[in-house]
């Protein structure tokens, strides 16, 4: 079976790396949190607010996606390194269930750590473990030393 | 070849309801706008501001991903009417080339208008007409009458 | 967690099926043969020959959408029963390695086996279980009684 | 707009060469046929038989996702010379209708040729010019000169 990458960095680390770069993503406050990271995954909690939600009271679509990519990015620099460059080329996503307010835990498997491009899947559940969304994105990477 | 199916509202009316009902999409200012609509097609601009960019200057993915999620659901509404129910089951996008900031234009087609399922073809462009994604996304939608 | 639903059928029924009403998949010989089944899954082994290869001696692209498919198509049927109606409505796949000749083992698992809708997981993996290729797929189904 | 490539070989060479290099395409006949050639872009006719057929006599998923495939594959070489050696990286395609038996036609356009990927949209109509599927498929090319 296919040996999984170890993460290079630890979570406390990417977060850092993160709040410090990305404060654009935090300007609705600090919404995102590293759950686990192990060999060749991370899994990133988002605690939901009204501006998540849609008409309906359930999380959006756009949430859903975001959460996605903000999983694979986190999981993919925690396994390249602390670069900020990767960028999304694509994004396939399935939506099982409508999620009502509450955490979100979007765990980022990666398929493949290639030299320029990186293959991820994504799955994100709710806090009773019901599969909400699930897809694969892909991202181009710097090339590394 | 196909007959494309005629939208049931105009224009305006369809920003009016959007702008009762969806206030929330609004929270930083009114930057999206219809810019054409027609027999199974509506494209929608998206004015960028600072919110909508990554480190680096570029628009980010999620801008992306919620431009043609935005304009597959007004267009489904121009051409079911105004009931603001469906959901989208399924989104795949491909990004070409990074966007600088300015507008962007989502042209959305219908591709199948079925009883319960609505297939769209998306494509997002900058001013000079560069493609900058395109892809497929797929919603439910309420049973009609 | 989400339970898994249970299969309806057992592997020797749906093998037994799927000679009968399907002889056209067997005209190269009988290459596909179920590997495993339980609640929510199915694996199918496919037994490539000369004619699943392209150009350089790896298995063909065609050759691993048909085995996505096909995997879905017996989990499905292992699930709801067996009546050979389900039609395709999406297919994406991500080819993350390419395979040489020998025994490929496909697992389906299904996301969400809705009344007309179900969302399948396909993951295909060669025999030293390196993954080949991963992705969803789509099908509308009859109603059920 | 962006401007799209000029093909760097004729209809007639390409098809010489596929049918020289890939004659395990063509086992059950001569089916596939350039139907058009232009800057960025190739129709790929299939005159589809009894073994593109499903029970119901509608034609089969696999031969669909194949024929977008090697319109895709054909599409490429047309512009970056008779290699033979991209490979399938991702492929995505909504099904919108049943096609009956009689010829399909797959229109490839190529919406990115960089030097490593080529994104390509690819729409597969019947004879009366209806939409049967669309979708994406990305290849990876071998370096150029």
């Amino acid at each position: 079976m296919t040996r999984q990458p170890e993460p290079v960095v630890t979570a406390e680390e990417l977060e850092d790396y993160i709040l410090r770069e990305f404060s654009q993503a935090f300007k609705d406050g600090k919404v995102y949190h590293i759950e686990d990271l192990g060999p060749g995954f991370l899994t990133l909690r988002l605690d939901t607010n009204d501006t998540h939600l849609r008409p309906g009271g359930t999380v959006s679509g756009p949430t859903l996606f975001t959460l996605a990519d903000l999983a694979a990015y986190y999981a993919i620099m925690a396994h390249i390194g602390l670069k900020g460059l990767s960028v999304t080329t694509s994004i396939h996503l399935d939506f099982m269930r409508k999620a009502a307010p509450g955490p979100l835990y979007a765990t980022c498997t990666l398929l493949k750590l290639g030299k320029r491009l990186v293959v991820t899947s994504v799955a994100i559940r709710d806090k009773e473990d019901e599969l909400i969304a699930q897809g694969s994105l892909t991202y181009s990477i710097p090339p590394r030393d």
